[in-house]
């Protein structure tokens, strides 16, 4: 048994952990907790390196390489009691290995490209449009109050780490938004919209919103320079996934980017 | 309390509907189970009317109009001790109504554009493919073994209807799809080909194969027929989601289509 083994819940560290499983202690501490290999080898490769890291005894061996990374980048690595590591992990198939790190503060690119999420509230939802937005080089993701806290760990998992790639603004409310984003053309996608997504000009300076699945309303709702545009669907398809919406037209607007970019 | 509320475990309806969460049972009755409004609502407006409906006394108000639709369509209605109803549902917030339906069986379309499952195993994945497919009017969508079952509830679930909308082939193996789609184009997202995406002639009679979530090896993985193509990224991302890579590739399918048609 390691000598450094934790096995007190009362253990402040432990603790310190622990509240980073909740919103107001990550913004508190401005750091989040990292789940499993990929996304701590993810953290380590963009630059950001883990304060603390936690495994346990049966941490599969590859989890080995990862602690001694962790300590030769300044970081603590501390031997985990399992009962202890269950309750910071929520994945079934945990590789218990967990790791604490500062919240990314990435500088905005410069594309031309802002995508503003409003009222997403399902956390797979959200990694998967932050890993499309990365992809696609949208140079900021601006989340509106309500929208589910972009640095909880189910969003980290879909975002297989996206967070560490493309610059994250949580907006404390539109009217700062708006400020920042002025003179963009904005976009947002709606089923009966009759202005073709394919037909905008996305060589412009634009914002596009990301909103809602189906529950409630949209705080940009009201907004009146905001543009309808829609995917044209058959079969009666009302709707796409919220993530999916926004990935297609991100991807139509990096087409006609690197189309413009050959010709040009 | 109703006449006619199912309290005991034993009886047969209740036992049948059991058997349908499972996929063995679905095969051999050729049913699924639908839970919720939403589906239920979705697969009579796409003329697949339930042979049996299940609630509970604590259903919400519209349950009630559905359940006399359900009748009129020469359904059973059977209200349900929660216990057993509990039993049936697997979401959080269970709207305390299920069904069952035949396995709907579409006939294919004929815009020329086929998808192939292969590898898949998240069942949120492939619904959300098969609302994108049903949603971009792909003919029909074929399930190689090895692949999350298709009529599973959590498919279902993320397929928001487009199982009722869309042909679905549950193929038994590779050489029957070969030969249903042979002297067509067939594709498959790979992170480093050279072919980009969008220069594809997408007018030509095509299958895009969806595979894999860097999951063990695929069944066409030495297909001689297939082209590579890829998707562009920038900020070093690996890959999108397996759902979204397929929607942006297929919605650009669309646009080349409608784009033709314009000027057709």
């Amino acid at each position: 048994m390691s000598a450094d083994l934790i096995t007190s819940p009362a253990n402040p560290r432990y603790r310190h952990a622990r509240s980073l499983l909740h919103r107001k202690g990550r913004t508190q501490h401005a750091q989040l907790l990292l789940e499993g290999v990929r996304l701590i080898q993810d953290s380590m490769s963009a630059g950001f390196a883990p304060a603390l890291f936690f495994y346990t005894e049966s941490a599969p061996a590859h989890a080995a390489a990862l602690r001694a990374q962790v300590r030769d980048q300044g970081g603590q690595a501390l031997c985990l009691a399992p009962e202890l590591m269950a309750t910071l992990t929520d994945t079934v198939s945990s590789q218990q290995v967990v790791a604490v790190v500062s919240q990314p503060q990435l500088s905005p690119g410069h594309s031309g490209l802002h995508c503003l999420v409003d009222g997403l509230r399902d956390p797979g939802n959200l990694g998967t449009l932050l890993r499309s937005a990365a992809a696609a080089g949208v140079d900021q993701v601006h989340c509106l109050p309500g929208v589910v806290d972009v640095w909880s760990p189910k969003v980290l998992r879909a975002g297989m780490g996206a967070h560490f790639r493309i610059a994250i603004h949580q907006a404390r409310n539109l009217a700062d938004v708006e400020r920042l984003l002025a003179g963009r053309n904005w976009y947002r996608a709606e089923a009966e919209a009759a202005l073709d997504y394919s037909a905008v000009d996305w060589l412009q300076p634009s914002v596009l919103i990301i909103g809602g699945e189906a529950s409630g309303p949209l705080t940009t709702a009201h907004l009146p320079h905001v543009h309808p545009i829609s995917i044209p669907m058959t079969h009666q398809v009302e709707s796409l996934n919220a993530a999916v919406a926004a990935s297609v037209i991100l991807f139509e607007a990096v087409r006609q980017r690197r189309n413009s970019a050959a010709q040009g």
